[in-house]
């Protein structure tokens, strides 16, 4: 069998089962830890809060083309995607180390500008760039790890695997601008200024939640994932991590404005199936969810509901509760993109 | 300027100063930082210990080539790089976070078999598998990233920043086998079973010398790097981070038996620029080393001193203490290997 017949998520749950039967239950890595393979982040308990490492790799032509993204905005776009998985925790990043394989004909201007981005982000969250390895590679590949912690004596932190039937799912801010943007760029659409600097904005300066995910586990949210695949698939990872079923009102749904205004029919697609918008997905009951929409001055928007039947899965309903059928999938690896 | 003009080392040295330019002295993360980027890993103060965080990504026909190293040997491979710069801080190493590019057309079974190699390394040293990410990449990419602390309440560790002039240097282990493995299996040498069987598995199944290593730091031994680039290498980067001068005498090299057997007037050089045998090198007082040789039965060896004299530089030299040249030099990316 070929790793493309199984997909990235079977793959990893393949090797996250290897790396478990490894367990030994005498060793102080495996007492300490408190999540492994499978959720934002690895997490392990340190003397006074809950440590957290996340890497994400970054690969020419897969991830990323330079033709529509300079080297200052890929620093800061893969930055962004690590410091959003500690943002899904409820955590503070602290560390990074970053991995670059490049061509030996690179510019030194472009690595020296790929870093005046991600140090641009690291710097606004008092991140710092500790270590990492430099190698040649016939295309470039950057690597971010990032370690972090949870705040507070109480050690808690928001996992994709506690949520619970009944509670609502509610999300950050605006959905579907960063798939638009990438859209706009890569079939050079002509839009208004407006949404043109929006979209472009959303795609190539995304901003970690890391905030957002302070507030919510301060508040007593428990269950957060980030949105890098697509609404649709990762409230499905957390429907697998919980073992429930989540059901999205499709009316509800916060469609950036520029991605509703521009894209018609598709604004839906975008919103539910692009990925990239980095911001996140929460469950927890409405007082909580009220709460966090008091405290917060960033948009927060309840979109449906977690459900005891249909695990793992997640329906979509119009706005008299009838199914729709869902417009695209989101994000996986080896598996071909519909869109 | 293109980074192939500039070096590995030099773009570290450019990057490492954009970094340490961003230094935000109000942030946690500067304030509890000890090593940045330069040493074998970052370290920072954690409660109890001093946390260490180390990254290494392994890039097909750049790091390794499929028709001489099986799956499972490049697992254990990928693993040993990363695990033996924790050794080389005189640290344990704890988890282990792998980043994964893989072509579609990858069997799942080379997968397997790679995740095994890792996982029986990681389970002599207690290390937990804990997290990662997938993609599809045009060539396989491993990254791995481990975190580990150093042990003790305290907190010393090995840097490459504190030789001081009149300190032995020495070698745990016999040095050049890894490189005349690769060498036998690059170009078909037919060698006897015993030098065939054992430089296959210094080529192909490196120990990291993490046991080594704590015997060092618990004899008061200060510095020390792991041989990766090559021992004039390694202890040039000494040399530099600590701004002393190397003497080598050549005639003490603990060349590897097989390899002195086998290389004729090439096994000198296969011990002083191969790579990849990852003992490890360090610098102390004699009677330290005296110590540590007593306490250790795995072979230490001195094999020249630190001087105040030619910062930077490693001088090798005769019996009769005459310099003689270097035959061929370490590793170095976006440089073409001398051999």
């Amino acid at each position: 069998m070929k790793v493309s017949d199984l997909g990235e998520f079977g793959l990893i749950d393949h090797l996250a089962k290897m790396a478990y039967g490894a367990q030994d239950k005498e060793a102080v890595a495996w007492q300490q830890l408190i999540l492994g393979i499978g959720d934002d982040t690895a997490a392990w308990y340190g003397d006074t809060s809950i440590q957290l490492a996340t890497v994400d790799s970054l690969i020419q032509d897969v991830h990323f083309t330079l033709d529509i993204v300079s080297w200052e905005e890929l620093g800061w776009r893969a930055l962004t995607a690590n410091l959003s998985d500690i943002a899904a925790m409820g955590g503070l990043p602290r560390y990074a180390l970053v991995s670059l394989g490049l061509p030996g004909h690179t510019e030194l201007e472009d690595v020296t500008a790929l870093y005046k981005g991600m140090i641009e982000l690291a710097q606004r969250f008092e991140v710092a760039i500790v270590g990492g390895d430099i190698s040649s590679a016939p295309l470039v590949i950057i690597s971010i790890t990032i370690l972090g912690s949870t705040q507070g004596s109480d050690k808690h932190m928001l996992t994709r695997s506690a949520a619970k039937p009944g509670e609502k799912v509610a999300v950050t801010g605006y959905l579907g601008a960063a798939a638009a943007g990438l859209e706009m760029l890569t079939k050079h659409l002509q839009l208004g200024s407006e949404a043109t600097a929006s979209l472009k904005k959303a795609f190539l300066h995304p901003y970690p939640r890391v905030a957002e995910g302070q507030i919510l586990v301060e508040h007593g949210v428990r269950v957060a994932i980030d949105i890098s695949d697509g609404l649709i698939s990762d409230l499905s990872h957390i429907c697998q991590a919980s073992q429930v079923g989540a059901r999205i009102e499709i009316d509800r749904v916060p469609i950036h404005p520029a991605v509703e205004a521009n894209f018609g029919d598709r604004a839906l697609e975008l919103a539910l199936s692009g990925g990239e918008d980095y911001e996140l997905l929460f469950t927890a009951s409405t007082e909580i969810i009220d709460k966090v929409t008091a405290t917060s001055s960033y948009p927060i928007t309840v979109i449906g509901e977690i459900m005891a039947d249909k695990v793992g899965e997640v329906t979509l309903v119009d706005g008299e509760g009838n199914p729709v059928s869902p417009p695209g999938v989101g994000w996986e690896h080896f598996t071909t993109r519909r869109s």
